[in-house]
Protein backbone atom coordinates (compact mmCIF):
# COMPACT_ATOMS: atom_id res chain seq x y z
CA UNK A 1 0.00 0.00 0.00
CA UNK A 2 1.21 3.31 -0.66
CA UNK A 3 1.07 6.22 2.09
CA UNK A 4 -1.14 8.27 0.04
CA UNK A 5 -3.88 5.56 0.08
CA UNK A 6 -3.34 4.37 3.65
CA UNK A 7 -3.59 8.61 4.72
CA UNK A 8 -6.73 8.81 2.76
CA UNK A 9 -8.33 5.87 4.13
CA UNK A 10 -6.91 6.33 7.76
CA UNK A 11 -8.86 10.10 7.35
CA UNK A 12 -11.60 8.20 6.37
CA UNK A 13 -12.38 5.62 8.84
CA UNK A 14 -10.72 8.34 11.73
CA UNK A 15 -13.48 10.97 11.24
CA UNK A 16 -16.19 7.69 11.06
CA UNK A 17 -14.71 6.35 14.27
CA UNK A 18 -15.11 9.77 16.09
CA UNK A 19 -18.50 10.61 14.68
CA UNK A 20 -19.77 6.84 15.43
CA UNK A 21 -18.87 7.86 19.24
CA UNK A 22 -20.52 10.92 19.36
CA UNK A 23 -22.78 9.87 17.96
CA UNK A 24 -23.72 7.43 20.55
CA UNK A 25 -23.98 9.84 23.49
CA UNK A 26 -26.96 11.17 24.68
CA UNK A 27 -28.37 14.40 23.65
CA UNK A 28 -28.65 15.80 27.48
CA UNK A 29 -25.69 18.42 26.54
CA UNK A 30 -26.36 19.52 22.97
CA UNK A 31 -24.06 22.56 22.30
CA UNK A 32 -20.85 20.93 23.98
CA UNK A 33 -21.49 17.98 21.70
CA UNK A 34 -21.60 19.79 18.52
CA UNK A 35 -18.45 21.87 19.77
CA UNK A 36 -16.72 18.54 20.00
CA UNK A 37 -17.69 17.30 17.57
CA UNK A 38 -16.18 20.63 15.50
CA UNK A 39 -13.17 20.39 17.24
CA UNK A 40 -13.04 16.52 16.23
CA UNK A 41 -13.76 16.75 12.40
CA UNK A 42 -12.52 20.42 12.03
CA UNK A 43 -9.96 18.90 8.52
CA UNK A 44 -7.45 17.79 10.31
CA UNK A 45 -4.23 16.44 8.81
CA UNK A 46 -4.75 13.22 10.61
CA UNK A 47 -1.11 12.69 10.79
CA UNK A 48 -0.71 10.98 14.16
CA UNK A 49 -3.53 8.86 13.48
CA UNK A 50 -1.38 7.66 10.42
CA UNK A 51 1.64 7.09 12.19
CA UNK A 52 -0.15 5.02 14.42
CA UNK A 53 -1.64 3.00 11.46
CA UNK A 54 2.02 3.02 9.03
CA UNK A 55 3.67 1.62 12.56
CA UNK A 56 0.49 -0.80 12.19
CA UNK A 57 1.70 -1.86 9.00
CA UNK A 58 4.96 -2.54 9.34
CA UNK A 59 4.63 -4.39 12.47
CA UNK A 60 1.09 -6.33 10.63
CA UNK A 61 -0.91 -5.28 14.34
CA UNK A 62 -4.06 -5.65 15.15
CA UNK A 63 -5.98 -2.78 12.75
CA UNK A 64 -8.86 -2.59 15.54
CA UNK A 65 -5.97 -1.49 18.42
CA UNK A 66 -4.65 0.97 15.92
CA UNK A 67 -8.19 2.58 15.47
CA UNK A 68 -8.57 2.69 19.38
CA UNK A 69 -4.96 4.45 19.60
CA UNK A 70 -5.23 6.36 17.48
CA UNK A 71 -8.84 7.98 17.84
CA UNK A 72 -7.37 8.73 21.62
CA UNK A 73 -4.24 10.14 20.32
CA UNK A 74 -6.37 12.56 17.84
CA UNK A 75 -8.89 13.34 20.57
CA UNK A 76 -5.71 14.52 22.99
CA UNK A 77 -4.45 16.32 19.69
CA UNK A 78 -8.01 17.89 19.34
CA UNK A 79 -8.30 19.21 23.04
CA UNK A 80 -4.77 20.85 23.12
CA UNK A 81 -5.67 22.71 19.65
CA UNK A 82 -9.16 24.09 21.17
CA UNK A 83 -7.17 24.83 24.62
CA UNK A 84 -4.37 26.58 22.81
CA UNK A 85 -6.58 28.93 20.84
CA UNK A 86 -8.06 30.31 23.29
CA UNK A 87 -7.84 34.43 23.85
CA UNK A 88 -6.33 33.53 26.77
CA UNK A 89 -3.69 31.62 25.10
CA UNK A 90 -2.85 32.07 20.99
CA UNK A 91 -6.04 34.03 20.44
CA UNK A 92 -6.87 32.86 17.27
CA UNK A 93 -9.75 33.17 15.45
CA UNK A 94 -9.55 30.86 12.52
CA UNK A 95 -7.83 27.24 12.07
CA UNK A 96 -7.71 25.59 8.71
CA UNK A 97 -9.48 28.28 7.64
CA UNK A 98 -12.42 27.28 9.98
CA UNK A 99 -13.78 29.55 13.12
CA UNK A 100 -11.91 27.95 16.12
CA UNK A 101 -14.26 26.35 18.74
CA UNK A 102 -14.63 29.15 20.90
CA UNK A 103 -15.35 31.39 18.08
CA UNK A 104 -17.94 29.10 16.42
CA UNK A 105 -19.34 28.51 20.02
CA UNK A 106 -18.21 30.96 22.74
CA UNK A 107 -15.33 30.86 25.36
CA UNK A 108 -17.09 28.36 27.83
CA UNK A 109 -18.33 26.05 25.64
CA UNK A 110 -14.94 25.78 24.40
CA UNK A 111 -12.99 25.44 27.60
CA UNK A 112 -15.74 22.29 28.72
CA UNK A 113 -15.49 21.07 24.62
CA UNK A 114 -11.70 20.61 25.51
CA UNK A 115 -11.87 19.08 28.79
CA UNK A 116 -14.32 16.65 27.88
CA UNK A 117 -12.24 15.78 24.52
CA UNK A 118 -9.48 15.08 27.40
CA UNK A 119 -11.87 12.65 29.04
CA UNK A 120 -12.87 10.98 25.91
CA UNK A 121 -8.88 9.93 25.19
CA UNK A 122 -8.95 7.43 28.20
CA UNK A 123 -12.52 6.48 27.87
CA UNK A 124 -11.47 5.29 24.39
CA UNK A 125 -8.71 3.34 25.56
CA UNK A 126 -10.27 1.99 28.99
CA UNK A 127 -13.42 0.60 26.99
CA UNK A 128 -11.82 -0.30 23.99
CA UNK A 129 -12.26 -4.12 23.44
CA UNK A 130 -9.15 -6.31 23.39
CA UNK A 131 -8.87 -9.74 23.74
CA UNK A 132 -6.20 -11.46 25.53
CA UNK A 133 -3.63 -9.51 27.70
CA UNK A 134 -5.93 -6.48 27.16
CA UNK A 135 -6.04 -5.83 30.54
CA UNK A 136 -2.80 -5.01 30.82
CA UNK A 137 -2.03 -3.04 27.67
CA UNK A 138 -4.91 -0.96 28.60
CA UNK A 139 -3.38 0.09 31.39
CA UNK A 140 -0.07 0.62 30.07
CA UNK A 141 -1.63 2.22 27.03
CA UNK A 142 -3.50 4.93 29.54
CA UNK A 143 -0.23 5.30 31.14
CA UNK A 144 1.67 6.19 28.50
CA UNK A 145 -0.75 8.55 26.82
CA UNK A 146 -1.17 10.12 30.21
CA UNK A 147 2.71 10.83 30.68
CA UNK A 148 2.73 12.17 27.12
CA UNK A 149 -0.27 14.66 27.42
CA UNK A 150 0.43 15.84 30.86
CA UNK A 151 2.99 17.82 32.98
CA UNK A 152 5.66 15.26 31.58
CA UNK A 153 4.75 16.32 28.18
CA UNK A 154 2.00 18.61 25.85
CA UNK A 155 0.99 20.53 28.92
CA UNK A 156 4.39 21.29 30.10
CA UNK A 157 5.45 22.15 26.78
CA UNK A 158 2.67 24.27 26.14
CA UNK A 159 3.93 26.00 29.53
CA UNK A 160 7.54 26.44 28.82
CA UNK A 161 6.24 27.74 25.61
CA UNK A 162 3.94 31.05 27.17
CA UNK A 163 6.87 31.54 29.58
CA UNK A 164 9.22 32.07 26.77
CA UNK A 165 7.33 34.35 24.49
CA UNK A 166 8.36 37.17 24.23
CA UNK A 167 12.13 35.74 25.16
CA UNK A 168 15.08 34.53 23.07
CA UNK A 169 15.83 31.18 24.11
CA UNK A 170 18.66 29.05 23.16
CA UNK A 171 18.09 26.08 20.61
CA UNK A 172 18.88 23.47 23.26
CA UNK A 173 15.60 25.00 25.23
CA UNK A 174 13.49 25.48 21.81
CA UNK A 175 14.16 21.82 21.36
CA UNK A 176 13.18 21.17 24.89
CA UNK A 177 9.86 22.92 24.21
CA UNK A 178 9.17 21.30 21.06
CA UNK A 179 9.82 17.73 22.33
CA UNK A 180 7.33 18.09 25.09
CA UNK A 181 4.56 20.12 22.77
CA UNK A 182 4.65 18.24 19.72
CA UNK A 183 7.38 15.75 20.02
CA UNK A 184 5.62 13.74 23.09
CA UNK A 185 2.68 13.51 21.23
CA UNK A 186 4.07 11.60 18.06
CA UNK A 187 6.21 9.96 19.89
CA UNK A 188 3.60 7.85 22.32
CA UNK A 189 1.91 7.35 19.07
CA UNK A 190 4.61 4.93 18.39
CA UNK A 191 5.21 3.84 22.20
CA UNK A 192 1.73 2.43 21.99
CA UNK A 193 0.94 1.43 18.74
CA UNK A 194 4.00 -0.94 19.71
CA UNK A 195 2.89 -1.62 23.41
CA UNK A 196 0.22 -3.60 21.53
CA UNK A 197 2.49 -5.65 19.46
CA UNK A 198 3.02 -9.15 20.14
CA UNK A 199 7.11 -10.62 20.65
CA UNK A 200 8.38 -7.30 19.67
CA UNK A 201 12.21 -7.32 20.01
CA UNK A 202 13.12 -4.30 22.77
CA UNK A 203 16.21 -2.92 20.59
CA UNK A 204 13.84 -2.80 17.58
CA UNK A 205 10.74 -0.77 19.52
CA UNK A 206 13.78 1.72 20.64
CA UNK A 207 14.97 2.18 17.07
CA UNK A 208 10.74 2.86 16.10
CA UNK A 209 11.19 5.18 18.87
CA UNK A 210 13.63 6.82 17.86
CA UNK A 211 12.65 7.28 14.60
CA UNK A 212 9.45 9.47 15.76
CA UNK A 213 11.64 11.49 18.16
CA UNK A 214 13.62 12.90 15.27
CA UNK A 215 10.79 12.97 12.65
CA UNK A 216 9.13 15.09 15.55
CA UNK A 217 11.48 17.50 15.40
CA UNK A 218 11.90 17.81 12.03
CA UNK A 219 8.57 18.37 11.73
CA UNK A 220 8.29 21.42 14.58
CA UNK A 221 11.49 22.53 12.44
CA UNK A 222 9.51 22.23 8.83
CA UNK A 223 6.71 23.83 10.66
CA UNK A 224 9.11 27.09 11.75
CA UNK A 225 10.15 27.26 8.08
CA UNK A 226 6.74 27.25 6.51
CA UNK A 227 5.83 30.28 8.82
CA UNK A 228 8.89 32.01 6.91
CA UNK A 229 8.44 30.80 3.74
CA UNK A 230 4.99 29.14 3.38
CA UNK A 231 1.99 30.70 1.39
CA UNK A 232 -0.89 31.70 3.90
CA UNK A 233 -3.13 29.82 1.31
CA UNK A 234 -1.34 26.59 2.28
CA UNK A 235 -0.65 27.08 5.66
CA UNK A 236 -4.06 28.53 6.40
CA UNK A 237 -2.38 31.28 8.60
CA UNK A 238 -0.61 34.33 8.20
CA UNK A 239 3.22 34.25 7.10
CA UNK A 240 5.55 35.27 10.42
CA UNK A 241 2.67 34.87 12.93
CA UNK A 242 5.18 33.05 14.65
CA UNK A 243 7.60 35.88 15.08
CA UNK A 244 4.37 37.93 15.47
CA UNK A 245 3.01 36.27 18.65
CA UNK A 246 6.75 36.90 19.74
CA UNK A 247 7.53 32.99 19.88
CA UNK A 248 11.05 31.61 19.14
CA UNK A 249 11.81 29.64 16.00
CA UNK A 250 14.92 27.79 14.24
CA UNK A 251 15.24 29.79 11.49
CA UNK A 252 15.50 33.06 13.87
CA UNK A 253 17.90 31.12 16.28
CA UNK A 254 20.24 29.58 13.30
CA UNK A 255 19.50 31.30 10.06
CA UNK A 256 16.80 30.13 7.33
CA UNK A 257 20.00 27.86 5.78
CA UNK A 258 21.03 26.57 9.32
CA UNK A 259 17.49 25.46 9.87
CA UNK A 260 16.96 23.96 6.53
CA UNK A 261 20.56 21.77 7.39
CA UNK A 262 19.02 20.66 10.76
CA UNK A 263 16.05 19.43 8.91
CA UNK A 264 17.45 17.86 6.84
CA UNK A 265 19.99 16.55 9.63
CA UNK A 266 16.95 15.19 11.57
CA UNK A 267 15.55 13.88 8.78
CA UNK A 268 18.52 11.26 8.35
CA UNK A 269 18.61 10.73 11.69
CA UNK A 270 15.43 9.11 11.45
CA UNK A 271 15.89 7.39 8.13
CA UNK A 272 19.17 5.88 10.29
CA UNK A 273 17.12 4.73 13.03
CA UNK A 274 14.88 2.40 10.55
CA UNK A 275 18.66 0.60 9.59
CA UNK A 276 18.56 -3.12 10.81
CA UNK A 277 14.82 -3.11 11.69
CA UNK A 278 14.05 -6.56 10.27
CA UNK A 279 10.83 -5.07 8.39
CA UNK A 280 9.60 -3.29 5.47
CA UNK A 281 9.72 -0.13 6.19
CA UNK A 282 8.76 1.57 3.32
CA UNK A 283 5.73 3.29 4.92
CA UNK A 284 7.31 4.51 7.37
CA UNK A 285 10.08 6.30 4.75
CA UNK A 286 7.25 7.95 2.89
CA UNK A 287 6.02 8.76 6.34
CA UNK A 288 8.85 10.79 7.23
CA UNK A 289 8.99 12.32 3.98
CA UNK A 290 5.55 13.60 3.94
CA UNK A 291 6.09 15.67 6.95
CA UNK A 292 9.72 17.19 6.17
CA UNK A 293 8.58 17.96 2.24
CA UNK A 294 4.51 19.65 3.49
CA UNK A 295 3.80 22.92 2.15
CA UNK A 296 1.23 23.27 5.20
CA UNK B 1 -12.66 4.72 64.51
CA UNK B 2 -14.80 8.05 64.10
CA UNK B 3 -15.61 10.25 61.09
CA UNK B 4 -14.05 12.95 62.92
CA UNK B 5 -10.78 11.32 63.03
CA UNK B 6 -11.03 9.59 59.75
CA UNK B 7 -11.46 12.84 58.31
CA UNK B 8 -8.60 14.20 59.75
CA UNK B 9 -6.39 11.67 58.84
CA UNK B 10 -7.93 11.12 55.14
CA UNK B 11 -7.11 15.15 54.77
CA UNK B 12 -3.49 14.80 56.09
CA UNK B 13 -2.73 11.54 53.68
CA UNK B 14 -4.09 13.16 50.98
CA UNK B 15 -2.48 16.39 50.98
CA UNK B 16 0.96 14.52 51.44
CA UNK B 17 0.49 12.03 48.84
CA UNK B 18 -0.65 14.88 46.51
CA UNK B 19 2.37 16.94 47.01
CA UNK B 20 4.44 14.03 46.99
CA UNK B 21 3.40 13.56 43.67
CA UNK B 22 4.15 17.06 42.20
CA UNK B 23 7.56 17.14 44.29
CA UNK B 24 8.11 14.03 41.96
CA UNK B 25 7.72 16.21 38.98
CA UNK B 26 10.83 17.60 37.26
CA UNK B 27 10.86 22.05 37.21
CA UNK B 28 10.67 22.48 33.62
CA UNK B 29 7.54 24.31 34.01
CA UNK B 30 7.87 25.79 36.94
CA UNK B 31 4.86 28.45 37.10
CA UNK B 32 2.51 25.33 35.70
CA UNK B 33 3.74 23.26 38.39
CA UNK B 34 2.99 25.68 41.01
CA UNK B 35 -0.60 26.38 39.76
CA UNK B 36 -1.12 22.98 40.01
CA UNK B 37 0.02 22.87 43.62
CA UNK B 38 -2.65 25.46 44.35
CA UNK B 39 -5.48 23.88 42.79
CA UNK B 40 -4.57 20.84 44.56
CA UNK B 41 -3.74 22.07 47.96
CA UNK B 42 -6.08 24.81 48.61
CA UNK B 43 -7.68 23.65 51.65
CA UNK B 44 -10.21 21.86 50.37
CA UNK B 45 -12.51 19.75 52.51
CA UNK B 46 -11.60 16.27 50.92
CA UNK B 47 -15.10 14.73 50.90
CA UNK B 48 -14.42 12.75 48.17
CA UNK B 49 -11.29 11.39 49.85
CA UNK B 50 -13.28 10.89 52.91
CA UNK B 51 -15.94 8.80 50.99
CA UNK B 52 -13.43 6.47 49.20
CA UNK B 53 -12.00 5.94 52.72
CA UNK B 54 -15.23 5.44 54.51
CA UNK B 55 -16.03 2.83 52.01
CA UNK B 56 -12.92 1.59 52.17
CA UNK B 57 -13.09 1.01 56.44
CA UNK B 58 -16.70 -0.48 55.67
CA UNK B 59 -15.47 -2.98 53.80
CA UNK B 60 -11.88 -3.63 54.67
CA UNK B 61 -10.48 -2.54 51.72
CA UNK B 62 -6.47 -2.23 50.93
CA UNK B 63 -5.50 1.82 52.24
CA UNK B 64 -3.37 2.28 49.28
CA UNK B 65 -5.80 1.21 46.37
CA UNK B 66 -8.30 3.81 48.18
CA UNK B 67 -5.82 6.58 48.48
CA UNK B 68 -4.88 5.84 44.36
CA UNK B 69 -8.45 6.55 44.04
CA UNK B 70 -8.95 8.98 46.13
CA UNK B 71 -6.05 11.24 44.97
CA UNK B 72 -7.16 10.82 41.49
CA UNK B 73 -10.72 11.74 42.26
CA UNK B 74 -9.38 14.64 44.02
CA UNK B 75 -7.09 15.91 40.96
CA UNK B 76 -10.51 15.70 38.76
CA UNK B 77 -12.50 17.79 41.42
CA UNK B 78 -9.53 20.65 41.47
CA UNK B 79 -9.41 20.61 37.87
CA UNK B 80 -13.07 21.09 37.44
CA UNK B 81 -12.24 23.83 40.00
CA UNK B 82 -10.21 25.90 38.38
CA UNK B 83 -11.63 25.31 35.06
CA UNK B 84 -15.43 26.49 36.74
CA UNK B 85 -13.64 29.80 38.38
CA UNK B 86 -12.32 31.28 34.92
CA UNK B 87 -13.20 34.59 33.80
CA UNK B 88 -15.30 32.42 31.02
CA UNK B 89 -17.27 30.31 33.53
CA UNK B 90 -18.30 31.36 36.63
CA UNK B 91 -15.67 34.18 36.96
CA UNK B 92 -15.11 33.77 40.71
CA UNK B 93 -11.32 35.34 42.31
CA UNK B 94 -12.14 33.87 45.32
CA UNK B 95 -12.34 29.96 46.52
CA UNK B 96 -12.21 28.82 49.95
CA UNK B 97 -11.12 32.90 50.72
CA UNK B 98 -8.29 32.16 48.99
CA UNK B 99 -7.20 34.27 45.14
CA UNK B 100 -8.66 31.32 42.52
CA UNK B 101 -5.87 29.44 40.59
CA UNK B 102 -6.41 32.62 37.56
CA UNK B 103 -6.20 35.08 39.94
CA UNK B 104 -3.20 34.01 41.51
CA UNK B 105 -1.27 33.06 38.42
CA UNK B 106 -2.96 33.94 35.02
CA UNK B 107 -5.65 32.57 32.62
CA UNK B 108 -3.63 30.66 30.49
CA UNK B 109 -1.77 29.03 33.50
CA UNK B 110 -5.22 28.49 34.69
CA UNK B 111 -6.05 26.78 31.88
CA UNK B 112 -3.28 24.65 31.72
CA UNK B 113 -3.03 23.51 35.29
CA UNK B 114 -6.41 22.41 35.06
CA UNK B 115 -5.79 20.28 31.88
CA UNK B 116 -2.84 18.95 33.52
CA UNK B 117 -4.59 17.98 36.99
CA UNK B 118 -6.91 16.11 34.51
CA UNK B 119 -3.94 13.88 33.11
CA UNK B 120 -3.12 13.49 36.57
CA UNK B 121 -5.86 11.51 37.64
CA UNK B 122 -5.74 9.23 34.91
CA UNK B 123 -2.14 8.81 35.32
CA UNK B 124 -2.61 7.98 39.46
CA UNK B 125 -4.55 5.12 38.59
CA UNK B 126 -2.86 3.55 35.46
CA UNK B 127 0.00 4.06 37.59
CA UNK B 128 -0.49 2.94 41.07
CA UNK B 129 0.87 -0.26 42.04
CA UNK B 130 -2.10 -3.02 42.17
CA UNK B 131 -1.05 -6.40 43.05
CA UNK B 132 -2.56 -9.88 41.14
CA UNK B 133 -5.99 -8.76 38.93
CA UNK B 134 -4.50 -4.83 39.47
CA UNK B 135 -4.57 -4.36 35.47
CA UNK B 136 -7.78 -5.30 34.75
CA UNK B 137 -8.79 -3.30 37.85
CA UNK B 138 -6.89 -0.22 36.41
CA UNK B 139 -8.47 -0.21 33.32
CA UNK B 140 -12.22 -0.81 34.70
CA UNK B 141 -10.75 2.36 37.20
CA UNK B 142 -10.26 4.44 34.16
CA UNK B 143 -13.56 3.56 32.37
CA UNK B 144 -15.36 4.49 35.39
CA UNK B 145 -13.72 7.54 35.93
CA UNK B 146 -13.50 9.05 32.57
CA UNK B 147 -17.15 8.66 32.43
CA UNK B 148 -17.90 10.15 35.41
CA UNK B 149 -15.60 12.98 34.27
CA UNK B 150 -16.77 13.54 30.57
CA UNK B 151 -19.76 14.38 28.33
CA UNK B 152 -21.68 11.46 30.33
CA UNK B 153 -21.08 13.06 33.90
CA UNK B 154 -19.64 16.24 35.04
CA UNK B 155 -18.72 18.05 31.69
CA UNK B 156 -21.91 17.25 30.70
CA UNK B 157 -23.74 19.26 33.91
CA UNK B 158 -21.40 22.02 33.32
CA UNK B 159 -22.66 22.30 29.66
CA UNK B 160 -25.97 21.88 31.08
CA UNK B 161 -26.14 24.09 33.71
CA UNK B 162 -24.18 27.17 31.68
CA UNK B 163 -27.30 26.40 29.13
CA UNK B 164 -29.68 26.65 32.12
CA UNK B 165 -28.11 29.81 33.63
CA UNK B 166 -30.72 32.66 33.40
CA UNK B 167 -33.87 30.42 32.81
CA UNK B 168 -36.09 29.00 35.24
CA UNK B 169 -35.95 24.88 34.54
CA UNK B 170 -38.04 22.32 35.92
CA UNK B 171 -36.95 20.29 39.26
CA UNK B 172 -36.49 17.48 37.23
CA UNK B 173 -33.95 19.14 34.74
CA UNK B 174 -32.58 20.65 37.75
CA UNK B 175 -32.21 17.43 39.52
CA UNK B 176 -30.78 15.55 36.17
CA UNK B 177 -27.71 18.72 35.84
CA UNK B 178 -26.71 18.38 39.73
CA UNK B 179 -26.57 14.40 39.21
CA UNK B 180 -24.42 14.70 36.46
CA UNK B 181 -22.82 18.08 37.11
CA UNK B 182 -21.69 16.95 40.83
CA UNK B 183 -23.41 13.97 41.84
CA UNK B 184 -21.38 11.91 39.04
CA UNK B 185 -18.22 12.38 41.04
CA UNK B 186 -19.46 11.27 44.33
CA UNK B 187 -20.93 8.16 43.06
CA UNK B 188 -17.53 7.20 40.96
CA UNK B 189 -15.72 7.64 44.24
CA UNK B 190 -18.34 4.63 45.18
CA UNK B 191 -18.31 2.92 42.04
CA UNK B 192 -14.77 2.65 42.02
CA UNK B 193 -14.14 1.82 45.76
CA UNK B 194 -16.23 -1.30 45.46
CA UNK B 195 -14.62 -1.72 42.40
CA UNK B 196 -11.58 -2.73 44.10
CA UNK B 197 -13.58 -4.80 46.61
CA UNK B 198 -12.74 -8.65 46.59
CA UNK B 199 -16.01 -10.45 46.50
CA UNK B 200 -18.04 -8.36 46.64
CA UNK B 201 -22.21 -9.10 46.51
CA UNK B 202 -23.50 -7.18 43.52
CA UNK B 203 -26.67 -6.13 45.56
CA UNK B 204 -25.03 -4.83 47.98
CA UNK B 205 -22.50 -3.06 45.66
CA UNK B 206 -26.04 -1.03 44.22
CA UNK B 207 -26.91 -0.63 47.56
CA UNK B 208 -24.07 1.64 48.29
CA UNK B 209 -23.84 3.10 45.04
CA UNK B 210 -27.79 3.62 45.43
CA UNK B 211 -26.86 5.72 48.83
CA UNK B 212 -24.03 7.79 47.10
CA UNK B 213 -26.42 8.91 44.53
CA UNK B 214 -28.99 10.14 47.45
CA UNK B 215 -26.59 11.31 49.17
CA UNK B 216 -24.69 13.31 46.33
CA UNK B 217 -28.17 14.58 44.91
CA UNK B 218 -28.77 15.92 49.19
CA UNK B 219 -25.23 17.57 49.19
CA UNK B 220 -26.23 19.81 46.53
CA UNK B 221 -29.77 20.59 48.47
CA UNK B 222 -27.88 21.37 51.32
CA UNK B 223 -25.35 23.86 48.83
CA UNK B 224 -28.90 25.64 48.02
CA UNK B 225 -29.89 25.97 51.36
CA UNK B 226 -26.92 27.17 52.51
CA UNK B 227 -26.65 30.05 49.78
CA UNK B 228 -29.52 31.10 51.21
CA UNK B 229 -29.23 30.66 54.68
CA UNK B 230 -25.64 30.27 55.47
CA UNK B 231 -23.28 33.10 56.81
CA UNK B 232 -20.49 34.07 54.08
CA UNK B 233 -18.11 34.12 57.13
CA UNK B 234 -18.58 29.93 57.10
CA UNK B 235 -19.18 29.44 53.40
CA UNK B 236 -16.41 31.37 51.76
CA UNK B 237 -19.28 33.10 49.04
CA UNK B 238 -21.26 35.44 49.55
CA UNK B 239 -25.16 34.67 50.51
CA UNK B 240 -27.33 34.72 47.49
CA UNK B 241 -24.69 34.34 44.85
CA UNK B 242 -26.26 31.41 42.88
CA UNK B 243 -29.36 33.67 42.57
CA UNK B 244 -27.40 36.57 41.75
CA UNK B 245 -25.38 34.16 39.10
CA UNK B 246 -29.12 33.65 37.59
CA UNK B 247 -28.69 29.90 38.85
CA UNK B 248 -31.74 27.82 39.63
CA UNK B 249 -31.95 26.46 43.20
CA UNK B 250 -34.19 24.07 44.95
CA UNK B 251 -35.54 26.77 47.74
CA UNK B 252 -36.36 28.96 44.40
CA UNK B 253 -37.76 26.36 42.72
CA UNK B 254 -39.89 24.82 46.16
CA UNK B 255 -39.72 27.16 48.56
CA UNK B 256 -37.60 27.22 51.24
CA UNK B 257 -39.21 24.96 53.64
CA UNK B 258 -40.34 22.10 51.24
CA UNK B 259 -36.75 22.18 50.25
CA UNK B 260 -35.56 21.03 53.47
CA UNK B 261 -38.32 18.51 53.73
CA UNK B 262 -36.43 17.47 50.35
CA UNK B 263 -33.10 17.14 52.04
CA UNK B 264 -34.45 15.18 54.99
CA UNK B 265 -36.35 12.40 52.52
CA UNK B 266 -33.09 11.93 50.00
CA UNK B 267 -30.93 11.92 54.15
CA UNK B 268 -33.50 9.24 54.92
CA UNK B 269 -33.74 7.64 51.08
CA UNK B 270 -29.75 7.42 51.84
CA UNK B 271 -30.05 5.51 54.93
CA UNK B 272 -32.43 3.30 53.83
CA UNK B 273 -30.08 2.22 51.16
CA UNK B 274 -27.61 1.21 53.93
CA UNK B 275 -30.47 -1.14 55.31
CA UNK B 276 -29.94 -5.02 54.91
CA UNK B 277 -26.14 -4.49 54.28
CA UNK B 278 -24.18 -7.22 56.24
CA UNK B 279 -21.35 -4.43 57.38
CA UNK B 280 -21.21 -2.00 60.09
CA UNK B 281 -22.13 1.10 58.25
CA UNK B 282 -21.58 3.71 61.30
CA UNK B 283 -18.90 5.91 59.42
CA UNK B 284 -21.76 5.70 56.35
CA UNK B 285 -24.45 7.15 58.58
CA UNK B 286 -22.20 9.76 60.20
CA UNK B 287 -20.86 10.76 56.58
CA UNK B 288 -24.10 11.26 55.37
CA UNK B 289 -24.66 13.78 58.46
CA UNK B 290 -21.94 15.32 58.09
CA UNK B 291 -22.97 15.94 54.42
CA UNK B 292 -26.60 17.53 54.90
CA UNK B 293 -25.91 18.78 58.52
CA UNK B 294 -22.79 20.82 57.18
CA UNK B 295 -22.65 24.81 57.61
CA UNK B 296 -20.24 25.71 54.60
Amino acid sequence: MTITALHSQVKADTDEALLDMLASFPDHAPQLKAAMQHALLAGGKRLRPLLVHVVGEVLALDKSDCMTIACAVECIHAYSLVHDDLPAMDDDDLRRGKPTCHVAFDEATAILAGDALQTLAFSIIADAPMADTGHARRAGLVSMLARASGYLGMCGGQAIDLAATGKEVSVEALTQLHSLKTGALLRVCVEMATHVADDLDAEHRSALIRFADAIGLAFQVQDDILDVEGSSDTTGKPAGSDVALGKSTYPALLGLQAAKSELDRLHQQALQALQGLPYNTHLLVAFSELLVKRDH
